[in-house]
């Protein structure tokens, strides 16, 4: 019977982390169609492509370099040593771990939608997935963490706490984002002599549809991060959903019920709340979305807006800003004082918030200043004039409507 | 290696009943999508916005008043003490029963769209998914079922049976949602000198992902309803199957396969099994769904057509008389003489059922009929021939079709 | 507590094969909009209701028939008798396997789409759900699996490995559509005087959700197969990752990315890897994926262009041709030497899917040809030209547009 139990909790832990990482992996559709539903018609097979061709290579660099850097763990031996200990524990841990890595190139992808080409876009994920991200990575929750994470807590009482990614994935995909979109530069016309056009977007249902899909498979994120199945914490799942709803309601209310805010903004407490959701109250969780949606609206007004950074899906305030918030949110609700779980430190989490962010924003500026000296990183006028599927993938996105057969 | 089985035992059921959750929270996507494409592209923002918006309210009320109705448990202690006995076993399975509850408002939505005021709406679906759900849910299933039950097992030697809810949940927000469209009256030109004129709605692709989406998101509603994992049947996973193929396929022969009826008629199917999912064979289970498609499809031509009520998804007959159908299906085939596994009554299944339709019509008509009187619960002329989406939320579905830059 | 344990590993069981169950029964939603996706406007109502339709028949008469047939087991017994030693388990087995089954009416539906009668296509594929696919995975799976397998194991040494049906579902699918499209000839103007004439598809983003919904329901169709809690295997679900990523990335390099090939290029990855994917290393399954999403473009290009065959969805190739494919390289990447867990022999795997091929080719071409001299399989001229929708489901899939009120 012994053999039984044993056989039940290594059995558990690989369905626990597959089932989470199926469900990080079906985020990535909403990836793809929030981008087709926030781009011009002429944009959305771009937007499509990139996604599944971002995902593909990102699986077969983070399997090759960036998991063994990130956990040293490497995959390069027999089929029957990969399963022999664990049933192939590790290597579903890697599934779920690439789908958090995923989300890099796929958070810059919304950002720098509608003029970027794509073979340098295609190698730029490539880097983050494989090296940038994963460095990072390993400082943090992997094999290096020692140091930094060590450094910290001697300094403040406590290790710096993200539990699900706020700062790992999202505040470093939103702020390597950041240089990409400056590097690139705005879509034609989206400002004339220095005034702002916004560029009307295709269609709200297909951007609902990416936001839904996302929403869904965030559960997966945040509550299959406990990494195993006695780990499990019902805490986590309903955090998720009230910082969720906390960055819808504050769109509802400060935005007249734009479709657009209010989508975002559920994601908004979804970036706001990974950080911190297996240690902050239900109640605390509300307001950390809450305010996260609040920074995401004002953010991305004021990017766009005043800095006159066309961020199409608005990449930088969402999972740069927002990200960033969560993590220093963690530091704020997490202790006992305001219901939280404790063993957390304002400071802690202001310093590994801050290492994040310089460490995203020059690692995305090296890297796209690099391919745009040496590839260009931009398609011509005229290329982005017809649009990217017809100029990238020679067909559009309904060609019924405009192929004569 | 005792302590071992008691962990897997509660992280079994915290992860069961989050995989519950997560499933029927995605049916939220299919009640929206449902929606948008039921109605006229003028309408189709104010519908996405609508359940994202109810969803989130009735996540509040839920949390801090629904809740503890119904199960005497509140949540507004420190974070340790929510998860220190059950890894927030209960915290999920408020989640979970969230779920359920934010059905009334979603059901509702569908019945009154294209013409309902955004806020006065809102607030109806806060008394529901708060107040008037949770009241009825716990003389149901809840912590005051003791005398109700009671006086029906007295009666007829079995209690009311209602494993996933037809009657709690359907049937309540069906019944509901009756006095809301008679208080509200039909769209603009549904109905000229009393003669009806059918709406042509905007989209099949989107309503047939909408009833995909819930159809998926059954199976967690149904089989989820055991709320512990080892408490789980094989049985009501396949009577839910059964019911749903029965309910579409009833569709295909009464209704030349139209395509509404039929994508419709797998969630008629669907309603119906929820009270009788674990007492019923499955022979029996696709004859429940057959009969309550019939009903459906004849109960909402009936509705529309000769009641001329305006109910816009037919959520009365869906969700209202296929939900009383389940519940008194249950009184039929869960004997044993029809291969069922015994334990009901079918005099006790009429009087539970029959109880939540005056209930749920009572409460829906004086709710409606007090917003009505003291804010006013529609739009007027010109917001409805303008559409809800360009009056309430300044933004139509597809602004690259119709804004110039 | 040994009662305790056992009742885990049985609900587990239950638990495990009903999340596969729901997986793969939401892909059928993933066909449903590939289908809608690759037609013109003027089918996709039929497309839909199409799925659905076969979806139901095909419940029917596994339950009734096929299932019984393959495993022995009927389920025509009290309700109480079917889960009082398993809590249901051959039910949910029972609702896993169907999902397979009526993969082969879904298959076909693709190839065949815009030109087919209904009710004769619904006759159809009741015959194979029920009869014609059952018998095969009988002879494979199941319980008459003992002579061939036997014969197939005396010859070679081992027996005919096909762990998640590249063969038994895909192969099987594909063969019997390509009869069914010869029987039913091109569509109308396909080809003008022996010329290729592609008929452009309709919604780019509509195939690539239904790619979307496919591949990630498909970690269901094939970590699932192992059918048992403690038989599940990480390797499984990373190596039906890898494939895919083949598929993927194969696609946009020998394309010029073009969407549809991309989208469909992780199906064909994935087509591929279902017999192999529990003996296999990753390393190798990707190239098994980048290969079979090869063999599909270069399959589809000749089907369509030199053999002028109108495979609307590209079924043959991407079912028929990958699923052999992927049936054989189990047979040379399984070997020990690849760095695979060994156990299969080349041979077998080749007789194992030769038998398949001709199999379902006869199946396949003996019911179409019989249901067309009987009833006729296809629309009329006319019919065709005003669409599937307007001719069987008297509507079309956006009335909003086409009907004034």
């Amino acid at each position: 019977m012994e053999k039984n139990v044993e056989s039940i909790l290594r059995s558990g832990d690989v369905l626990f982390l597959m089932l989470g990482a199926v469900m990080v992996f079906a985020m990535h559709a909403g990836f793809a169609f929030l981008e087709i539903g926030s781009v011009r018609k002429k944009n959305q097979v771009n937007g499509l492509v990139k996604i599944l061709s971002d995902w593909s290579v990102s699986t077969v660099v983070y399997f090759l370099v960036g998991f063994p850097i990130a956990y040293g763990i490497c995959f390069l031996r027999p089929a029957e040593a990969l399963i022999s200990q664990d049933q192939g524990y590790q290597l579903v841990r890697f599934f779920f771990l690439l789908c958090f890595a995923a989300c890099i190139p796929a958070i810059i992808s919304g950002g720098i939608a509608e003029r970027a080409k794509f073979w340098t876009q295609l190698a730029a994920g490539a880097v983050f997935a494989g090296l940038i991200y994963p460095v990072f990575e390993s400082i943090i929750w992997g094999r290096y963490s020692g140091p930094l994470q060590g450094w910290i807590e001697d300094l403040t009482g406590a290790g710096f706490h993200d539990f699900a990614g706020s700062v790992v994935v999202h505040s470093i995909g939103g702020w390597i984002a950041l240089p990409a979109m400056i590097v690139l530069g705005p879509r034609l016309g989206r400002y004339v002599k220095q005034k702002s056009r916004p560029i009307p977007i295709s269609s709200i249902p297909f951007l609902a549809l990416g936001s839904w899909i996302l929403a869904v498979g965030w559960f997966g994120f945040n509550v299959m991060s406990a990494q195993s199945l006695t780990g499990i914490s019902g805490l986590v799942a309903v955090n998720s959903l009230m910082s969720m709803v906390g960055g819808v309601l504050a769109a509802v209310f400060f935005t007249r019920r734009d479709p657009g805010f209010v989508h975002n903004g559920a994601l908004a407490g979804l970036v706001a709340i990974c950080a911190s959701s297996d240690v902050v109250h239900p109640v605390a969780a509300f307001f950390i979305g809450a305010i996260g949606s609040f920074i995401f609206i004002k953010g991305f007004t004021w990017e766009t807006e005043k800095l006159r950074i066309d961020d199409v899906l608005g990449v930088w305030p969402l999972h740069g800003l927002v990200g960033s918030w969560g993590g220093i949110a963690a530091g704020i609700f997490g202790y006992k004082a305001l219901g939280g779980m404790g063993g957390v430190s304002f400071l802690g989490q202001l310093i590994g918030t801050s290492v994040a962010v310089v460490y995203a924003f020059a690692g995305g500026f090296i890297v796209y200043k690099l391919l745009d000296a040496v590839f260009g990183i931009r398609l011509n006028e005229d290329e982005e004039f017809r649009g990217a599927d017809l100029s990238i993938h020679n067909i559009d996105a309904y060609p019924e409507e405009t192929i004569k057969p």
